[in-house]
């Protein structure tokens, strides 16, 4: 890999020296606990690319390879293959910049990846993996990762997280996250199991509204026993309006019994537990990370043979501000609003939804989301944040990753960043002195300060 | 022209070597069958420019100039020098690149125009036509335009078609497309006018959706026989729902009674007949383009003293995510979606579009259209492609134009993308080998594979 | 200051020189009259910075000072230290530019503000206040500013403006602009209390909408004696439909009692309203400006607090396309379409927004508003108004601000216009001769043609 890989002008090189070895805090990720705790060596750089990456499977479906070479029987290497073969075209994806940067950082290869070269590159990486006995930990301690913050369902018993505490921090200090999508998406059908579930584990009968906030403070506080510092939620609504209370009630009731809930109690419901959240995390001086705008499991037929996370997610369409709005004012009116972080995945919304978060104290925009995690797209983040709030206050890079290897995605970021604070350097006359503190600030010190405090 | 023109890096020259010279495969456009038909020598270069072209009858309106040299009276070379001086300003518009580009392609005049070398340039332009006798096919020559597809009504006889394909393909390969928009727009006033021509030209007696059904496929049979590949739809409206099946049936019979049809029963008759469209597509291997997103004619003053394609449409209103994957899914569940092609109007609608098209096999994001057919609106279609799909699949650019001299946007079209690709390579180490074949796929070779495999 | 800042490529700084000591004509800001007319010198920079300036205590919130320190009793220059502190990291902030252009500019002080230097920039700073008697005219005088037309309820007195009048024009015209937000909110609480000012002010019994079209007509008679010739709005609403005439004047006979009033009674009163303004205005030749798609005072804590204009806007929900051209068009079928000026809050609704205007004469596009008026927005708003319409009708550009150090925009702006047109004429062999007319028919020829044909 060309040492200069993406860094675009000459001050953004100087600024990388200062940040490129800080320690990687990645405080909001799908890792398993349950790898991290075993850490047994990896396979097969076919398994550890293709097993789980739903950004690989789509795109091999958009090249038509067939599902067999995707998600079907085939064996690693033909998949490996497949994948090579549509990465020779994928120009300006992020997945071209992030298989090279793989490659060369964690298997030492510097070759492009292709069909003529595959099966010579499959070989020279499964001898890495085979010499080095890659695992988990080998890779995050390689990648200086000092923090990670799993995502746990609420209901989870978390097991291996009581493991890894149990253990001692072996290199990284690693915790779960409060993940409230389950809770709230009472319209799916089987809700009443997962409350039974959710009952059972906090060993409170829920059989309300009121009963529910006791379980899920329950949970709240056992999480937080185990470090949880994070809360965060994905589902594709945001509640639209709460403006008669009693919906929450009956609409959870009805979920309960499996009856038809209309829009209108949904959103109360959604709403009344929005705020409920909120307020629980403020008083545990949790992060709350709204995930917004996002569409799930789109392609039905993919869906039935494959399940969810399979590559068949996209853009929903756009929260309204309003929404968004009466949801922050609300909390904030009855001093409920803890630091929280908004995430966006349409790139033509990052300016209003940064304008209508940057209207309340301690609401942040987040780093650049799945479809914009590309170089366009991390360079728009920022460049609207700066613009419309002050890069100073960002609260860093995260890999949202369920991959070991895509610790490669902060080089990524980084490199972005310090390009993007260059040019303001050079064609803006920012303040090289401002600039090192702000790519520190960023790319580090902003995220330990919060995690350091909570700790 | 400087040859280097919008060639913004070494490397995008490079590429442009490799594809400068392929041919064009014109896969949509408005060109008239008539006219390349009959083949006439063209008069001068002000009718040649300001006869049909909308784009620059709304450039002049924007600069004020009165209707009279418009769409008036007024004869043409007073029409050209009014066009002349608007371009003087027109910095950055792509009217002022497609307007040298010709000057210099089609007339070897390298000057830029204006008001001051207005008459000059007249005259020297008229006298390469007369000398040369420009005329369509020479035209079509001169471009090495290999494949022409033309839009159609459905209820067109194709009557100049038949006699071109009587006549051989001369130079160019001339065939047409299956357009179905005034079949869909069951609320215009004369439709029930349309569904008698429609009657009377397929031999169906059109009563009910089922003897719809049956005028639709003879009318797809007729087109393909003349080698029909390609089928467009671009009304203002995408359907919405498909809840109540019934509300085709009864939409489309009260269309041809002339009653007043519901919202619900136009969206159940446009998400039926989408659907029924999209299955027999699929059967003959047809290729469904879809434009989305346009409002047409929104300036009654100018509609009624000009009519349609006059200048006056604008993007639309963002359609819903949610309609778009409604009937992608609802089509690919029955196994009736075809290869398709989504084509967007508003830029910031590339993104979710894209990802929502991209969630599904064999649909592709087409070129940058209309409004967005600019230079930075090409860079920024390629890139969102690219970022969220793979350049490798691209289906090519194609002119949706009604003037022959507009062969050169295939020109500016591939200095772009040559460019983008070139910065990938410089900026973001893709591989210049892959870089050469990528273009060549997109400039060429993924559209020919098309019309090759289905030819 | 780097006397290159912002001219990001060579041409562009030929094109700087035939530009850079135009007139500036500040056809839309928020200027206090009073304060013109009295011209005090001011007191010390913390005040002049940061008494009024809402864009800087949102910057400081979002850093998280303390609102003591922003809008509360903190003297000036913990005040102004604090705002130092937020700047350092304030890379590609427009208020980082603005804020060393204003020290350069009117200071001379080229350092950077920081924490550490505060205290010597604030003492520079005030020395030069306090020997040059820095005031508002002398501001006004030294950035050669030639037209001020400052923003004015419909009901005020105009009191200092008939002063300044009278006073004769010390180096600049200063006229009021007729701004009917006011007037149209009808769902305010106080909204009788307006219309008792108005009937008071313009000596008509306000009881109905015939007599509230007559109070209008008073006034803009009034303003009109005074120089006024543009008018705005900038309410969060736009006109949805105007189906039912009546329900303008049922919403008006409601509003002056309090009751309640619909959804569509309040928008047949607002599409009535802004029809007839349109009309009003046309007859007098005024200028329409519409600034859309704001949402103000989201913060309900900070709006209790501090009131309205305290950096708690943002930006609203996009305007539907179709009710901007059902008003454009009902306004131009009516003859009753003035010249006008679309403002547009949310970048990625600039090509839509423009692709409406375009389509109607006399409608233009403004300069980038608000949040888009930093480097990137201002480059974007003028590179798709090249690419929709014609730079050549652009009509310049405009502070929109409360400050009279603010004029260092129009030196920015001119900056950003001529790198865009400089890198047209670079990179798209745009005609170095046209480029200059066009950036002077930009900065000020044009605006100085509407107000010369007005005048």
């Amino acid at each position: 890999m060309n040492k200069n890989f993406l860094l675009s002008n000459e001050t953004a090189l100087r600024i990388y020296e200062k940040v490129r070895n800080l320690p990687i805090i990645d405080y909001h990720c799908h890792l398993s606990p349950k790898e991290i705790y075993e850490d047994m060596p990896f396979d097969n750089i076919g398994e550890l690319w293709l097993k789980n990456d739903h950004y690989k499977w789509r795109m091999m479906r958009i090249c038509g390879i067939d599902e067999y070479f995707i998600t079907g029987d085939a064996d690693w290497y033909s998949k490996f293959e497949k994948y090579a073969s549509c990465i020779e075209s994928a120009a300006g994806s992020p997945l071209y910049s992030w298989t090279h940067m793989e490659l060369s950082m964690y298997f030492g290869i510097e070759e492009h990846l292709c069909r003529k070269n595959a099966l010579d590159i499959w070989e020279r990486a499964n001898k890495v993996i085979e010499d080095k006995k890659l695992s988990p930990l080998k890779l995050i301690k390689q990648s200086n990762v000092k923090y990670i913050a799993t995502t746990d369902d609420i209901s989870d018993d978390l097991g291996y997280h009581a493991l890894i505490a149990e253990g001692g921090d072996r290199y990284v200090k690693t915790v779960p996250s409060f993940r409230t999508d389950n809770l709230l998406l009472i319209r799916r059908k089987n809700y009443k199991d997962y409350i039974s579930k959710l009952s059972s584990v906090s060993g409170v009968n829920i059989k309300d509204i009121k009963t529910l906030h006791e379980a899920v403070c329950q949970r709240l506080d056992f999480f937080c026993k185990l470090g949880c510092r994070f809360t965060d939620v994905g589902i594709e609504d945001f509640p639209l309006s709460s403006e008669d209370p009693s919906n929450a009630e009956t609409a959870f009731l009805k979920a309960l019994k499996g009856d038809y809930i209309t829009d209108s109690e949904y959103h109360g419901f959604l709403m009344h537990m929005f705020i409920f959240l909120a307020g629980e995390y403020k008083k545990r001086s949790l992060v709350m990370q709204l995930h917004t705008g996002v569409k799930r499991n789109v392609n039905t037929r993919i869906f039935k043979a494959v399940g969810p996370d399979a590559g068949c997610d996209c853009m929903g369409s756009r929260l309204y501000i309003e929404s968004l709005i009466r949801f922050l004012d609300e909390a904030d009116v009855a001093g409920n609003l803890p630091e929280t972080i908004v995430y966006c995945l349409d790139p033509s919304y990052t300016a209003p939804l940064s304008a209508a978060a940057y209207s309340f104290r301690n609401v942040r925009v987040g780093a650049a989301w799945w479809f914009c995690d590309s170089k366009r797209g991390i360079e728009d983040n920022l460049k609207t944040l700066c613009e419309l709030g002050n890069l100073g206050i960002f609260p860093g890079m995260l890999t949202d990753s369920r991959s070991f290897l895509s610790y490669a995605r902060h080089d990524y970021f980084r490199r972005i960043l310090c390009s993007v604070i260059g040019e303001y350097v050079e064609k803006e006359d920012y303040d090289i002195n401002f600039a090192y503190d702000t790519a520190k600030a960023v790319c580090y010190k902003n995220m330990n300060n919060i995690i350091g405090e909570m700790i």
